[in-house]
């Protein structure tokens, strides 16, 4: 069984590259000092490390189970971290005070995030769930719903979900059956709300008092497809006169699935209104829900790209840990008579390493992504504003989909340093994997992540915002060239192979070409941007900045590695792009399949 | 769930490249006329297909278990399964006729052990360790030792173990301590064997009638390492004079192991000798037993890599399946109207083509490389046989280690094409992960098959043996540049890479530079492999050999497919070859532990 130790140092050194110094200095984060957010981080390592962490394995073995009634049971000790969680005030960090936020930076929360995911994936969950309601609430909720349903959930004293998915309706939202009909009965902006929901994560469970559901459903008279879709909040128990969770609202889970990883989360098949009807309180205008539903999803995919940032690091700890005690064969460099543990093998070196650096890839770019958004949100200057808006739209994809395939790489590459005993589920290596694998599916899989990035983050502007990234690149492969010479030609021949990318994609944006080239592309700038990241991380490092010279050094050499071992893998990728969508769509669907 | 059909058109087409032509006409090969392949290959595929994959999910969930006196028993229906696998006298295919054996060419053994781990993975795994049973005592055995185990070996009645691996003794068996004493009281080459083994395949188990364990153990005054280690024939039942199963030898399985995978295959943790020594037969000399084991561990290690096609197979067809029938959005080639099912979608299209294409790459090594051993046990001609032997044993670390990269490789894209889904245990996906994954690890770990490749293959011989089959590669370059010219350029930059990672390696043979290499270059020349393979069936295709015609078109397309898309990456690897072994071993262990 592994422990989970906060990464602070690395943690730090990457606030520092994604500019927290430049945030704190925004209106309304000054509270975001230095030694606040050292403070904030310690406590949360805490936290992350001593009580949620502990639960990951044997949360796992137990799984959740569900009642006749469908009452769902998290296991044994969920519902108590849960009450520590919201009583140390984790859940508000990033929300507005005006309803008891901290009104914290959105990086803090967001190296925040990473620790309760590493620490414990399913419990990590719940919150960020309640997020995505947040979320939706304070941009599309009327005043009065704010008020009702924001400080409960910014406390985490009630959580939230997500209703989108239906057994027809997966990736393509369009094809939503549930219904609304209003009730006027009941009031205005009243509905009452019939169908089944699948996939739905913490539809229920014992961790709080009530549940906020985002449901979304369709009126009778809605038009067809995505704009005929409107969202509603439909709460577990409906808020008697005090606002406290009263009587139990016409829905139920009704079962939960069997799932390769992730067991201590609960996802379940939700019914709404068997006995005629849930009440539902629509939000913003009808048939706007998809719309107001992507709004949250952005930010949903930056934390789950992060849930992919979290696994890699606690795999990498545990696979570090195990190298540096499992004594196995003479040493390679000579260096010791006898047996060496396996840390002194370079096969394995390069499996560590490679860990070490993706993961620090994947959270470089993560919080750059958080970074821009506090911008966008809290600069006082309205094109510096719209320009971090665009940035971060353009790295959200790659956050969400690069991160999440670290996340299952690095996993994969834990189970295998630990040889045989990774397979063993005790060993704790096995389940980081299967965690990690759902990471890459929700929230939009990561094939329209890419598809996302290359059709609306590239096509629609014709490559400006790209070309804006890409001359803040070659300006750290300018700076590299003066200080660190050995690492600008690899980031210069990366870039070159965006800018090749970029071009192609450009002159060849059709769908079925652009959607062809989605998902190389993004592992091609992917690697650029983590390339590009950690470039600035070893010129901080270079520069001393990091407060422990031997963390400097370690920093440094892992982006030494990243840039000349693990970056110049762009020129694959640009290949698959330039060798187009024809191999793709050649055969029909027969002649796809295995004969 | 999803159902398996045995690829028996593309196993064909692989044959043929393989050179099956040749070995049928090589002497005692007479049998396997093309008449009497295609009709063992259909024979196999309906009892893989109807018989043995049905059990697969079924025996994923039941698993294994055990009781307190240790006796295993396995999913239902598996001793059923087994039953009809020995009277069908599948076992015996490729083995010695004089024992039983059908005495055809382990080119063909080869296609039917993929259709037994692409049927059900636990279930092949039993026979697979009973060949490597065989392959040891038809090498080292004594002739009274062939004559007593061989037969029921062969017929399958018995199966075999191999009990290597000890806590301390994973991949250094140097570390062995199992004791081995004489035991001249009972009889010339007979011994007293105690001690423990873990991660024992098949350990006990109820689906033959006795188990024949091969036991690594240590004498007394044995020197230190591994030339102090024997081999020892170890049965579950001591044979009576009838040479039937009598009296319980002193072993039992004491614990099964709880696996991420492969659950309807029990891996015992053995016990010998707890009531004073079980009985154990030496095999050969005494010390000599890790040369014996290595003999069969060679084969065992194509088996393994075959295991990776055949999940990566059966993960194809899943997927393509899935495909065609999952109906979601709009066609992005605006040829149909309303939604299409996500085959018709370019990134489902390049996960799916990637599926088929590493699935066939990866057949065609293995196949290629058992015709190398056929050729090497068979051929007339001496030198003809030295050459097949030395290509066998290049091409088996390639076999084995990128197969089984394969396998998870496209498992995990399966998992991704399914969706959601895909992460629901009940859609089947997860398992081919789940069981693939430990295909990387046992008979030595893919890092291990690296440097093997690097250290004994390439290195030891200065690339004699690796130039001979580049050679042979550059001339199928030259056919396509005729034939097929899209195809040339991209195979030919691919052996430039291979060309230059050699030169690097036999510049840079020291222990750590070596071993820093080891794993990219099985990466760059497996894909060469595998390019340089599909180039050859592709130029087949032209040729209109495939039976086929649309069979020809399907596979040509994934030849392109592969060597335009995929093959690119080899500069990727060669980047990370050159770049040393520097940034590997700079840090200490304290600073490659995350801060």
């Amino acid at each position: 069984m592994t422990n989970y130790r906060a990464p602070i140092s690395d943690m730090t050194a990457a606030l520092t590259v994604a500019g927290m110094d430049d945030i704190a200095a925004l209106p309304g984060y000054e509270d975001a000092s230095d030694d606040m957010v050292t403070a904030i981080l310690e406590e949360a390592g805490k936290l992350a490390g001593g009580i949620l962490a502990p639960l990951n394995a044997p949360g796992d073995r137990q799984g959740c189970s569900i009642s006749e009634d469908g009452a769902v049971t998290t296991p044994d000790g969920f519902p108590a971290a849960y009450q520590q969680f919201v009583e140390g005030g984790w859940n508000g960090v990033p929300f507005d005070p005006d309803f008891g936020g901290q009104g914290l930076p959105l990086l803090l929360g967001t190296a925040l995030f990473e620790m309760w995911q590493a620490a414990n994936m399913s419990f990590g969950l719940c919150p960020m769930l309640t997020v995505g309601s947040i979320e939706l609430l304070t941009h599309h909720g009327s005043k009065e719903q704010k008020a009702t349903w924001l400080p409960k959930l910014i406390s985490g004293e009630w959580t939230g979900t997500m209703n989108l998915t239906e057994p027809q309706a997966g990736s393509d939202l369009a094809a939503v059956r549930t219904k609304a009909t209003p009730a006027p009965d009941l009031g205005q902006g009243i509905y009452r709300i019939q169908g089944g929901k699948i996939f739905i994560t913490h539809g229920d469970h014992d961790m709080s008092a009530n549940i906020v559901h985002m449901v979304l459903a369709r009126l009778s008279d809605a038009p067809p497809g995505i704009k005929g879709i409107s969202l509603f909040i439909v709460p577990k128990f409906l808020l008697n006169n005090a606002g406290e969770p009263g009587e139990h609202n016409d829905l139920r889970a009704v079962s939960l699935e069997h799932k390769l990883g992730i067991h201590a989360s609960p996802t379940c098949v939700m019914a709404f209104g068997d006995k005629g009807g849930a009440i539902g309180y629509l939000v913003g205008e009808e048939n706007r829900g998809i719309e107001y539903m992507f709004t949250m999803m952005n930010n949903a995919r930056l934390a789950v790209g992060v849930q992919g940032v979290g696994i890699a690091e606690r795999a990498t700890q545990a696979a570090v840990d195990y190298a540096r005690g499992r004594v196995q064969g003479p040493d390679p460099a000579r260096k010791t008579k006898g047996a060496v543990s396996i840390i002194h093998m370079p096969d394995v070196r390069r499996m560590l390493m490679t860990m070490r650096a993706l993961t620090q890839a994947a959270r470089l770019i993560t919080f750059q992504t958080a970074a821009e958004l506090d911008r966008a949100k809290a600069h006082p200057d309205e094109s510096t504003r719209a320009t971090a808006e665009s940035r971060a739209a353009l790295l959200t994809p790659i956050a969400k989909a690069w991160s999440t395939e670290v996340g299952i790489q690095v996993a994969n590459l834990g189970i295998q340093v630990h040889g045989g005993l990774g397979f063993i589920e005790e060993t704790g290596a096995a389940q980081y994997l299967r965690d990690a694998r759902i990471a890459a599916i929700y929230e939009g899989t990561n094939g329209i992540q890419a598809i996302d990035l290359v059709g609306r983050k590239l096509i629609r502007d014709k490559g400006a915002a790209l070309s804006a990234l890409l001359a803040e690149m070659r300006a750290t492969q300018a700076d590299l060239t003066q200080v660190l010479p050995d690492l600008g030609p690899p980031l210069g021949a990366a870039l070159d192979d965006v800018e090749a990318a970029r071009a192609w994609i450009l002159e060849n944006s059709d769908p079925v070409n652009m959607q062809s080239a989605a998902t190389p592309f993004l592992n091609l700038i992917g690697l650029a941007t983590g390339g590009w990241l950690l470039g600035k991380l070893a010129l901080n490092a270079m520069a001393g900045t990091g407060g422990d010279p031997a963390h400097d050094t370690a920093r440094l050499t892992v982006a030494g590695f990243f840039l000349r071992h693990l970056l110049p893998a762009t020129g694959g990728h640009l290949a698959a792009i330039r060798a187009g969508a024809g191999d793709l769509m050649a055969l029909d669907e027969d002649a796809l399949t295995p004969v």
